[in-house]
């Protein structure tokens, strides 16, 4: 039987030591972990072996079965990519917002950790790595709860990178795992909010849920992208059509991918078989609105879409389409259907452009671009933690910054209040 | 009976417009609102003063009826607040972190308000008056749930309120009231994470412990403050003195006043009885620690402190006074009993006091000066809405900026994703 008070005071502990650890020791101990992970490497096979033996046993899916592997080269490009982690810059401490007040008391704000992370998450192991790594960076203890069905493989990953960490001479306690499957552990970690600070789920809708119903720490909720394309009367139809293919079929499983297009009644005649002849191609299957049924019902490969169709992230080879009336219904609908992910505008009208960016609060919104790019490799920020698609502290995606909080720093000359 | 759903809808229907609302036309409002309050003073005065007879009625304390009451001076002082509001700068719109990846495509940040706040404070009237307008500044709307002994008294206010958007051609609705002292009503509220994007908790330790555990939405805790200050070796006594009243006895009844205090051994017999000395001329008593009670506890205003007694905000004129070894035990004290509010060192030390900032993890750290700095007008924020303690989203005094997220904005030239 875990103890999670115990390991939430762990984490604590070791917070508050990485909080101050400089820059060049956290380094030190994101190489020493990369080494750890390839010296250990017969040890992970094995038991990444075990589980999948399991997985195969208890009928998992190929697809869930691939996920939960770790390769050789898998193995390579996860150490590889530990390693460009000590490359990123280090957003702890940094200082800003400075301000000499009037009596002559000087604040700023200083970025700091937040202290210890609790992340629940699904299936794939390299995500025992990637948080592991991050939290470590940005100077935050990790508590972590992966699947069940990669207890094992975990287990053993943890146990290398505890040992990159002591290697390092930093706390092994900065990475703790909750070594169980047991779902009540996971109930008492959202409840631990003396010791934990943040919350991020990793999964589908039903662990976000579970989370924002069951934690009482800040949790960041993601994942869920019903995501939107509206293809507008002045759209550039030929430029338009590889756009929404891209959105849509270079990794329909991921949440940033298409879901529903929208497009304008004065082309949706001309663009709508375009589009549906297009990703045939590709495999796509079609859900029709009624007045895109009138335009393209009749083909194979369309039906029409039920009265929840909108709501349904398809993380498929599904797409919707829907006619709609301009520009204003196009908003409406996202408004109404979407989840805050991503959602763009095809257009060569720079105010419906304008007015399409203003009004649609999501928290990635395109202009003439794939909603695909959202993530953070792709923005530039060098690593992803998760996609937040709720409004507090960070949107979109997050990585090393968006794991960090401030403190106001006063100084003052023996200052008292008037 | 309420019907919180519909409420939550118009919240969020008036949001949607707020949101690309020109600041002109905020400020506007804000003036309106301004003078709707003094057009409608007779009957602020009027259903006020049946609230302040309910209350003497059931017997509730001058004191907290002196904070319900609102006279013309007081509601003069509301008017020309919300007027000063109109003259802060508008968060909204802001453009920042502006990247053109390599690709070409043009990413950047844009501050955006949140959305929807739900409020839930306790019997000042006057905070209808600052939320409302704060939001309003903000971009957001808010749904509101005051106190029950000021039931009477908001709801007049926020039909002012409401006349004044109305007058200012904007949704009444911005600004919408939860006009019951149904308590089931606040739960509700605490759930629709549909509508409402975040709810800040202006009360007690009760209050925001409610909001933590109920809350399916985001939740800005804070509030409770057992602020520190630690007078290290190296302190010049005569100076910190006054630092020390200052933090005790200038508003003790609020958040960031002074609860305990630490003393380094090697001052703590000559800088304890000048503090219980100074301090008893304003009313202070004390309660001390074992060592602390050696020094001083032959003094009328002293008793010993019991166990639980470091982990309580005293909100009056009560300090804890507690001996420490060194500048180690000092922090591990603030860590263990600290609410992460507001702590300092007094100190001529520039080590001690570098090491204090960096290891103190608390919304607001100082170096000789007063805990009683941390407020937004203090701070130079030009208002303020809540303190936080927490780490998400935002730290100490937040005004009208901690009121905004932001979008990603990407502007492709038809861009797909490799």
């Amino acid at each position: 039987m875990m103890d999670m008070l115990s390991l939430g005071k762990r984490a604590k502990a070791a917070s508050r030591i990485l909080a101050t650890t400089p820059t060049a020791d956290k380094n030190a101990a994101l190489l020493a972990i990369a080494e750890a992970l390839e010296d250990q490497k017969e040890a992970i096979f094995e038991a990444n072996q075990e589980d999948v033996n399991e997985a195969r046993a208890n009928g998992l899916t190929e697809a869930l079965i691939d996920r939960l592997t770790i390769t050789p080269t898998r193995l390579e490009g996860i150490a590889a990519d530990v390693r460009k982690v000590a490359d990123l810059p280090d957003p702890v401490g940094e200082e800003y917002d400075r301000l000499t007040l009037d009596n002559g008391l000087r604040i700023s704000k200083r970025r700091t950790p937040i202290g210890v992370l609790g992340v629940i998450y699904e299936s794939r192991p390299n995500v025992t790595v990637d948080i592991s790594v991050l939290a470590l960076k940005s100077g935050n203890a990790a508590i972590m709860r992966g699947g069940k069905e990669t207890l094992r493989s975990n287990r053993v990953l943890v146990d290398a990178i505890r040992a990159g960490l002591t290697a390092a001479a930093l706390p092994g306690d900065v990475v703790l795992f909750v070594d169980s499957p047991d779902r009540a552990l996971v109930t008492e970690l959202l409840h631990m909010h003396e010791y934990v600070d943040m919350i991020i789920p990793r999964g589908g809708a039903g662990l976000h849920k579970a989370c924002r119903e069951n934690s009482m720490i800040p949790v960041i909720t993601g994942g869920l992208g019903i995501c939107h394309l509206y293809v507008d009367q002045s759209a550039d139809l030929e430029k338009a059509l590889p756009v929404v293919q891209n959105a849509k079929v270079q990794r329909p499983s991921v949440c940033n991918a298409l879901d529903t297009l929208l497009v304008h009644q004065a082309v949706a005649g001309q663009f709508l078989p375009m589009v549906v002849v297009r990703l045939a191609q590709d495999g796509v299957t079609f859900k029709a609105g009624a007045e895109a049924q009138k335009i393209v019902g009749d083909l194979d490969t369309v039906e029409a879409a039920g009265p929840d169709d909108w709501d349904i992230e398809w993380l498929s080879l599904v797409l919707g389409l829907k006619v709609v009336k301009n520009l204003d219904e196009a908003i409406e609908h996202i408004q109404t259907h979407g989840t805050g992910h991503s959602d763009g505008i095809l257009t060569q009208d720079d105010a419906n452009a304008t007015a399409f960016v203003d009004r649609v609060d999501s928290a990635a919104v395109y202009v003439n671009a794939s909603t695909r790019f959202t993530d953070g490799g792709q923005f530039g920020l060098g690593a992803e933690v998760a996609i937040s698609t709720q409004k507090l502290h960070a949107r979109g995606p997050m990585a090393l910054k968006e794991l960090t909080t401030y403190k106001w720093v006063a100084i003052g000359d023996w200052h008292v209040r008037e």
